[in-house]
């Protein structure tokens, strides 16, 4: 069987997550190129894809037969048939912007570029292009060769056609493709995150509950229904037959008054203290080198289970088990 | 080999809660009574028995040969040996006083009553109470036949020794105990996932994505990281091996940027119908039973997963993959 060639794909900023990204393309098939000037960049390419393969092997991401990423040190060098730019700088502006431009000189007029930020405004990165309707918001989460989500976001001047190849591009190497309609600082992960961490840090900094035991709420408790169940999904259930609907009615006025309990806390000196010292006494959090292994190791198998059977309309499908509903 | 034998539990209510704790409780050999006066409760309790029974067996929390619970229209019906009493009657306070009260003229005086309650103070609880030094809060996910955690919280008049017996029995039934060190409304879990929901609402309500893409950037991205990485341990990692100092030296500031721009929607009638529009285009929300039922089937099989291997000290341990780490 013929399997057709994936287009030539460059990183830029080879930092952990522009490595992290390489391992996903290329395990998918497609050629890569790593640009970063930084002589460190090479030994870093290899580690993460030593790390990132298993990973994308387990979870049915990679080819039988792949290249590993290539670095590049230099602009010259970059493959004359790249069709897709993953921008993975620092989150500086500026420092985007002026390595955009340089690199926009030595990409075909069709070349889609996607940035990798989680905090800039694709409008304000595009504003410096030749081509500004190139640009998208392409942000994975953390660790990009792991997490399937990818959140795509469009700027004022972004193509609707870039839009559409990115989605493709994403959706080709495995990941579940979420569109923001809109611009909006954080996007929808790193919102969500920052919501649910706000309210960890005010339960600790009260001293309500351990560190140990806040996160056992969620790694315990809230963590494995959220895998079926998301955040609306849960009050949609808790409403009946009605759904959601029938939640309002119930419990819309009881909502509103936990929403307005809920902390606001600073990070100052003592609430960074209590977390610090939160952690250094939780057994599963102090050694992070080991946690960040026990991700690699369990999080591959809970995504495989979840993705389960597909549905044939290309929508995902869980197997129902008779027994239980 | 002798298996001993578990001492008797009373539930009071006969609710979906009730009936969910019956089932948790008589699968790992606890003789169950469920007392309310309601004539539906028998068919309830049936059906919920039918439904939890597989689970548990899945989830390795039921006995080979267990009883099922007992339905009681009458407390002179109450079995004189009961230990352990747990309440889940509708969140009224002066419903929960006034049936506990009742309730306890039938109990010898060392059982512990565990509340239900999320939202109640055991403080108001157990002030109606003669012996309100029994009176703790057990408070489950739900449902609580499926959700391994359970939230512990003495009141003002609380007995060490009664949280120390609740703290055992539901460890006895497979349970991971979290121990509140002071009163709070909605406890943890509840107050973490109020946080995450509201945040997904305001994303809903100012149209930044559909329902369904904010739920999968949950489901597909969040869900699975956290069940292994709660929502401090992911800032402590992304600090490299300086941890979470490093990350508030670095970031503290951006962060607490992002926790100010956090939604504070209302629900009122606009995003109440902006839910329950995207609930009803969302193909995976549609069907309230069939996501339910995917929930029962699929959430065992991660919790089975993340509980690995237990360590010999009782802490949980995820077995090493040496390839990932």
């Amino acid at each position: 069987m013929m399997v057709k060639a994936k287009e030539p794909v460059l990183i830029i900023g080879g930092g952990t997550i522009g490595c992290g990204w390489a391992a996903a393309f290329a395990a998918a098939g497609h050629p890569v190129q790593v640009y970063d000037p930084a002589r460190d960049t090479v030994p870093r390419l290899d580690l993460v894809w030593q790390k990132a393969l298993p990973v994308l092997e387990r979870l049915g991401s990679a080819r039988a037969d792949v290249a590993p990423p290539s670095h590049i040190a230099r602009l010259d060098d970059v493959a004359e048939a790249v069709a897709f730019v993953q921008e993975a700088l620092p989150e500086r502006l500026e420092l985007k912007r002026e390595v955009l431009v340089r690199v926009e000189r030595h990409l075909p007029a069709d070349a889609v570029i996607a940035s990798s930020t989680s905090g800039l405004s694709p409008s304000d990165i595009q504003d410096a292009l030749t081509h500004p309707e190139r640009l998208v918001i392409g942000h994975p989460c953390n660790p990009p060769y792991l997490m399937p989500v990818v959140e795509i976001c469009a700027g004022a001047k972004t193509d609707a056609l870039a839009m559409d190849i990115a989605d493709a591009v994403y959706s080709g190497i495995g990941k579940t493709v979420l569109r923001l309609r809109r611009e909006m600082p954080g996007h929808l992960v790193n919102r969500l995150q920052a919501a649910l961490w706000r309210e960890a840090v005010y339960l600790a900094a009260e001293g309500v509950a351990s560190v140990d035991d806040i996160e056992k709420a969620v790694t315990r408790g809230l963590a494995a229904r959220w895998c079926v169940t998301g955040p609306t999904a849960i009050f949609h259930l808790a409403g009946g037959d009605a759904g959601l609907a029938k939640f309002f009615d119930d419990l819309g006025p009881e909502v509103e008054k936990w929403w307005a309990s809920l902390g606001a806390p600073r990070l100052d000196a003592e609430t960074r203290a209590a977390l610090i010292d939160g952690v250094a006494q939780s057994p599963d959090l102090v050694d992070a080198q080991a946690l960040a292994g026990r991700r690699d190791a369990r999080v591959p198998d809970i995504l495989n289970l979840l993705s389960g059977t597909e549905g044939r309309n290309g929508s995902k499908h869980y197997k129902r088990e008779e027994e239980t509903c």
